[in-house]
């Protein structure tokens, strides 16, 4: 069976082909501490000592690292040519590019992509100076292009896992919709959600500390915030953002209902239309999203719903990529703003797993906030989680 | 109750105005991914969005981070300026420091020290980009004078973790004595320790497939090696190197036995003579470690013992720093090697806690390994850890 790491070094070998690139470099030291994103993808385990990752064209993958790294890298079954040292990096770093001899070096520096820019700065030094005095270090060139397809083009068996862990969100925020009542406060849910991941042997698929984000009713910390000791009351929405990780990949969701006061039978008209409008304006980015367009236009469709609507403008994205990260990096569907940098700009990709997320808030009663994941496509895309189409009441 | 967060900024500032340094810049994003080491020292929690966290000489101690991130930052109780943004950090960032006015702003690069080299090439290449046309732009200078004696001088309530990490990794390593037999392998006791330290709640010092490391026998995989399906045998020598992390801080030992053969009611003499020598070079270390002495003359005072003896010298440093980390970043007790910098030209400092660690192979038995930790004093420095002084038999 390949394993996914030989999935994505293939793939990475074929980006460089198709990029017409010679030789991808990623340069890390004690990963345990700062791990350089695209690590996972092509090695999955940590390195100590320096060491440089270096995948070409021509498919030689050829790891330089310290030499008690050495059988560990073995052990992965990737790495052609494993070239071990005990003082220094630099010595078979430049016998290695002398004999490649590329006509770019691609190494791992982004000033928009968060997952496309592991190189820290000081590595960044030591490596010009490492090159100083050979043609190399004018052959520096950023890896982002490789780094965001090899992240955000997912393979078969990275969707499978996604897929699993969706199915396993799922079943535990169904579990959520039973154990939420008048009474039990934010932290209460958010520790069963927790004891319920251990339970199952998951992990969390974000901060432990804001995972799940759980918000009752309208004094809640809205955004990244921190469950509380607020008690769910009648009259409140109740909204929860949760995903596992399993085997290595994360789910990204958003699911909420209303709290009913005494002889409510459904919900009051003025939360049940900021629900539609939440539901009608993930459905416009749904429709927007394809390969070749640009991501900020999937957000406009969205945001001009909510707009539209008369409801105030979200303060971010319409969605972000997910994989090994809940926040995967890559294009973002976001609107033009400095913080998302150039990633707006990027165009979609068949094989980018994204979450069409986004909220309004109910004055009196609380935020209206929901979030699916959907695989694009040859020509569209298709959800991957099972949207929450209607407005539940809790306990019901 | 003072907090360690609330600690080390104090700390923080009182290291700028030692080093007579005005600004301390820390810039990150999306720290679930890729969080500059520094970042659990003074907030303790991530980040999403462009963040810029500045603690000055003066005591100002200003967090501009993204709107949704703002709540939860507030929590934290020591940031005294919460400025939230929705579009862009740069704004805001260069009002704050145009207000501040500081002659140098401190950034987390650094060639050598780990972790002190926090910002990504790409974020470093951001910040120049929004300090164009700043005086500021000028006065960026690398923050690791700062980030190594944050990390590097303990404060008491550090100094208390580490114990506490300490004696449950002792507590943990003694039932190992126990479990561990002939016919068990080195899967079986790194699961073994793996289900104890789960039983206590506590997390795994470094990355769970090397921690612990488990070597029995002269064909195990000695370095930062994964315990495999090797049996322990009569005549082998059985080594783990271990630590947990408890309260957000580390420990980090190695401890050893004989496995007797039929009949042996000691070691043989050649394991002997290699366990006292590696003890006699560890108590060489302790020796020489002291306030204001480079790292590495340490280094040198073990090594010597070593090669004095007739062994050849092994492949790494002597010791290095321990806290929130298992390595902890800093001074390195090692040899002038590049790898490492110049990092063993570093003083040691009061307040250090490092490692002694060091082995040696015996042929035909295998690997003879000690790792103690140390607490440097006004004047010395003593044993944190509980050192093994005998090579003791299995089972025994």
């Amino acid at each position: 069976m390949v394993t996914i790491i030989e999935e994505k070094v293939q793939q990475a070998q074929a980006l460089l082909e198709s990029l017409d690139l010679d030789c991808w470099l990623t340069f890390v030291r004690e990963t345990v501490s700062l791990a350089d994103p695209a690590l996972p993808l092509i090695l999955g385990q940590h390195l100590t000592w320096q060491s440089a990752l270096i995948i070409t064209r021509k498919g030689e993958r050829i790891a330089i690292v310290g030499n008690f790294d050495a059988d560990a890298v073995k052990t992965v079954g990737v790495w052609n040519e494993i070239i071990p040292y005990t003082e220094g990096v630099s010595g078979p770093l430049r016998e290695t590019l002398g004999r490649l001899d590329p006509r770019q070096v691609a190494v791992n520096y982004s000033r928009d992509d968060i997952m496309a820019d592991g190189l820290t700065h000081g590595m960044y030094l030591l490596l010009t100076d490492y090159l100083k005095d050979t043609p190399y270090l004018r052959r520096l060139v950023p890896a982002d292009a490789i780094c965001g397809a090899l992240r955000g083009c997912k393979t078969p068996g990275e969707v499978q896992r996604i897929r699993a862990a969706i199915a396993a969100t799922e079943q535990i925020l169904e579990q959520v919709s039973r154990f939420a009542r008048v009474g039990r406060t934010e932290i209460d849910v958010a520790q069963f959600v927790k004891g319920l991941v251990s339970d199952r042997k998951l992990e969390l698929a974000w901060e432990p500390k804001q995972c799940p984000i759980v918000n009752t009713g309208p004094d809640s910390m809205i955004g990244h915030g921190i469950p509380a000791e607020l008690k769910i009351e009648p009259g409140h929405l109740f909204h929860i953002d949760f995903g596992v990780r399993q085997e290595d990949y994360c789910a990204d969701l958003q699911r909420m209902w209303y709290v009913p006061r005494a002889g409510e039978t459904k919900p009051p008209e003025r939360t049940c239309r900021a629900f539609d409008t939440v539901r009608k304006a993930i459905e416009a980015a749904k429709a927007a999203l394809r390969p070749g367009v640009e991501c900020w236009e999937v957000d406009a469709a969205a945001r001009k719903v909510v707009v539209d609507a008369g409801y105030p403008e979200y303060g971010h994205g319409t969605g972000h990529q997910v994989g090994r990260a809940a926040h995967d990096g890559g294009g973002i569907l976001g609107p033009k703003w400095e913080r998302y940098g150039k990633t707006p700009y990027r165009k979609v990709e068949s094989g980018n797993v994204f979450t069409l997320e986004l909220g309004v808030m109910v004055e009196g009663h609380g935020y209206v906030g929901l979030e699916d994941m959907v695989l694009v496509t040859a020509d569209g895309c298709e959800y991957l989680s099972h949207p929450q189409t209607e407005l539940c009441l809790l306990g019901a």
